[in-house]
């Protein structure tokens, strides 16, 4: 029985996480991640710039998913019906086998600020990412902007709730909850 | 009649601004910037941590006139309503004779992926104190990160209107346009 083996850059992005978790990100090097998985130094930096890379691996395929869902929605719909499907969208990417996942990664970027400051980084591509999905479909500056930074907050507000301990609804409802909560405010008089 | 001089890091800020617009970024030392205002390599140190962080002097100030809006309104605003106040009290930071000087810091920023990254950190600090000032104001979470997350959204957006060549529009003009536009989008069926 041949076992699926994943790629190099997933072992590796599994084994820094490993080591960021247990030993600390500072004090991890990429030599160390490289060898753990019985690989070399020079084949990480093969694929990856550097050891902070390593978690960022994918960020690609998520930022996809997440214009994916603008894409696919109706040509009829109105932009905050837009960014309800590509909240939809997003959530498919981070089903529940994935939280643990997750929370994991979330703790070791919480813990460090050059992580955090790349995660930061991360969530303005992908706002930027979609403000041009939002103007491939018609929609004018600044109302492209609005709502992709709307979709970003929301998603990002909706994922750390996702995290929290003891929660159990999917991605996909508390996000579609906090979009409520985000019309409700600032629909207020 | 004595004329009123700048402190330090006002002139070590003035002269990096003129440097990187003339000269870039990457093309100019700390030691430059010190020089050509007749002050030494170390004293440039005491004031900033490397020679990025001279065109974020006076960053605390700005997020100071941001949440002093929050904290002002009146206790019976809404959160929108308390955003618009914030709004409008960061305005104020950047009166129109200052149009021309944030033109040329943008456009260094712009330029700069690593300022980049730095003006996005920045933005995002000022989210987390403004969702503070809220949750301070009885505003519970999520509409507290919601409420920050839309002010600095509209901030940003307003801000780059207001820096267009030909606009004559006041910053606070331009933010309540937004704010507006905001809300429309989100209000949508």
């Amino acid at each position: 029985m041949v076992r699926w083996e994943p790629g190099t850059p997933e072992r590796l992005q599994r084994a820094a996480l490993e080591l960021f978790a247990t030993r600390g990100f500072e004090e991890t090097t990429a030599a160390e991640i490289a060898q753990s998985v019985g690989l070399t130094e020079r084949t990480f930096f093969r694929h990856f710039a550097d050891k902070r890379e390593a978690l960022f691996h994918g960020q690609e395929l998520f930022v996809r998913a997440f214009v994916a869902g603008v894409e696919a929605a109706s040509p009829t719909a109105s932009p905050i019906e837009v960014v309800a499907a590509a909240l939809a969208s997003a959530a498919e990417f981070f089903p529940d086998e994935r939280r643990s996942h997750s929370r994991v990664r979330q703790s070791v970027i919480g813990r460090n600020p050059a992580l955090q400051e790349r995660e930061v980084h991360k969530m303005a591509s992908l706002a930027a990412a979609l403000a041009d999905a939002f103007r491939a479909r018609g929609v004018a500056d600044p109302a492209a902007t609005l709502a992709a930074e709307s979709g970003v907050t929301v998603f990002a507000v909706a994922f750390v709730q996702w995290l929290r301990e003891g929660e159990e609804r999917s991605l996909g409802e508390i996000a579609t909850e906090v979009l409520g909560e985000l019309r409700a405010l600032t629909s207020a008089v």
